[in-house]
């Protein structure tokens, strides 16, 4: 592996946009197509031949498992799913009104507590922590809704694939097969996007060669800001905020006088159709069709209709927010939880982005633009003004 | 305020060194003449004029506070010391043989589950995020010493300074007016130093506008790796190692002629001596003049002795991490409670950059050099090879 020698002092890029932070070979983008590869495999191809688990272990791995390995890690992955009862204990101790991603943040840290020997350089060590990570993000997902809701989480299944694990530890029953089949996609659509910012401080938090329960928790914090995850909760605020079908066009016509984004819609790398979203559609058709539609779906199509009519030509398309937000809520998983099933699923991604970290480790150290002021004297009390804020 | 405009492509610099990633008026270091400046102010002069509470409301304000507000700050962050006993009952559910920096986390994390509102356009919010996390946060350290030898944590008093409370929680014994006042200085010494990575790691956090508990949790969790936080304890580890006096030399001569870094000698910003390290030798001086030397300590001056008559005409000189594991073993703090001191200390630094990186804030999303496959059509099992590691 060769660097490129720096020549010049670095510019300031705010938000070090277009500036690369890693070589990785991970996941790639092509947004001039709509092109998202994990691995090199194509999202539509993993969306139609595989499962989480497997593309899991094909991000962290980098390759497709042959079937007995993969029939090993599934394995694993079931009978880790548990969480121990000190763990459940912490978070009955959490307010009821807490968000359950500071919840997640918290439990995901406080898994350090109990596997914290770190010997990272080791693989068997490597591999146990992404199989707890992996197995247990989803059951103190589902474990903190049942807990405040006053009700003792419940065991997870060993006979139910991890999607449909996930939505009986949530909702105490059994889901039908489309229903545990479409959170699954949607979880393989949501492992990996390169370096957004919850994978990128997942990547500078492991430089330190922190534990990996640490890096997770860094990052799910990171998750948990507005401008990250929770565009799909927007979606649904905006959509019942239009709340009827002859209210979509001045909606429209109101956004773009206002040149107001509109929630969903657009995508700051792709510039057709998020690949993505593609994907969703079609299962988020096959869902309503198979269960009936609902009024808010509805009116999403038809939102949808009308925003490429007038933007498609811009390049603002429907993006995967727009999508996941109505599966979710069909799929009776509550609001506040959508971005925790965000985390369930871009734990793969983090962790492949962790280990990759290791093989190449440089701690993050960058520099700064001074902008303060010069030296001075110490200032005694009586010599100083009023605070600025 | 301008940004310089991107005019080439930007080179991969591993761990982002020269790189800038924010424009920033906290702190300011000048590695060739050994100055470090808060706000504009000499380190010497702080930790001579200054209190540590005080610093913190320079980094975090800007300016050094009229009396009637750093009382205000102070008399606030007094009464904000004590944590809420479901944060207690949190830590009580954690594993004794946990490690604290982890206990830390999970805890700070914990406390954006009971005030997690978000208001960041608030001033009055950030205030009070402010306030809370510089006042629990050596509560929680404090108290998961306790706990985890079995024993209640004990209040905070409110008739002591912050550095004697934090000793007084710890050692259950209020604290002789001098160990207070080095552990005092010893704060001010760590409460900034630029962007390292946990600083770092916090405005990549708080770049998404997540609360200020993640935040702090994920700059907890990324100063916890071994090469971030713990060169204190690597330097007791050393002493211990070589043991006795007659051991120096014949330790010296193995290192340089294996090239081993000497744990706590050399700095990779400071040429001239660390201004943290000038400082803290003439307390730790103090302190042991006042209770007494050790063995430690005398081994420590001759490895410091001969190190400089050897490796100071090479820049190579003790740092802050030298004396600051010397210090705290001497004021009883245990060794694995150096690093959760440490971020007792930053969390000042982490609070100064979070509030700055809000009032120019850019979502961090960097770009990365792809390295992986070309695309490659999917794989049946029966195609697939073993796995790789």
């Amino acid at each position: 592996m060769t660097f490129v020698v720096r020549c010049c002092v670095m510019e300031f890029q705010p938000g070090l946009e277009d500036v690369p932070v890693a070589q990785s070979a991970i996941c790639h983008i092509d947004g001039t197509v709509g092109s998202l590869l994990y691995r090199g495999y194509a999202i539509e191809d993993l969306v139609r031949h595989s499962n989480f688990l497997e593309t899991a272990h094909l991000l962290i791995w980098g390759e497709l498992p042959p079937v007995e390995d993969l029939r090993t890690f599934e394995h694993d992955v079931y009978t880790h799913r548990r969480i121990k009862f000190r763990i459940r204990d912490v978070m009955k101790c959490f307010p009821e009104s807490g968000h359950p991603m500071d919840a997640l943040q918290a439990s995901a840290a406080a898994l350090g507590l109990f596997y914290s020997r770190r010997v990272l350089d080791n693989p068997l060590y490597v591999r146990q922590a992404v199989v707890r990570l992996v197995a247990k993000i989803p059951t103190m997902v589902a474990a903190f809704q049942l807990i405040r809701k006053g009700l003792d989480p419940i065991r997870p299944r060993d006979d139910l694939s991890y999607a449909a694990n996930f939505l009986y530890m949530l909702s105490e029953q059994e889901p039908e097969p489309l229903a545990a089949r479409v959170l699954d996609a949607c979880l393989i659509l949501h492992a990996e996007h390169s370096l957004n910012a919850s994978t990128f401080s997942a990547r500078v938090t492991a430089s330190t060669l922190t534990d990996p329960y640490a890096v997770v928790a860094s990052a799910v914090g990171t998750l948990a800001g507005p401008l990250h995850g929770g565009a799909n909760e927007d979606v649904l605020d905006m959509l019942d905020a239009i709340g009827s079908p002859d209210r979509v066009e001045p909606f429209l016509d109101q956004c773009l006088a206002r040149k107001q984004r509109i929630a969903g819609f657009g995508h700051r790398v792709y510039r057709v159709k998020d690949p993505r979203a593609r994907i969703l559609q079609e299962l988020a058709e096959k869902l309503f069709a198979c269960y009936g539609s609902d009024a808010t779906y509805d009116l999403a199509r038809l939102l949808e209709q009308k925003v490429e009519e007038r933007l498609a030509g811009k390049g603002v398309y429907a993006n995967v927010d727009f999508y996941s937000g109505l599966v979710y809520r069909r799929l009776g998983i509550p609001t506040d939880l959508f971005t925790p099933v965000f985390a369930v699923a871009r734990v793969a991604g983090w962790l492949a982005h962790w280990k990759e970290q290791l093989g190449a480790n440089r701690i993050f150290r960058p520099s700064q633009i001074y902008t303060g002021v010069d030296p001075r004297p110490w200032q005694l009390h009586r010599e100083r003004g009023a605070a600025s804020d």
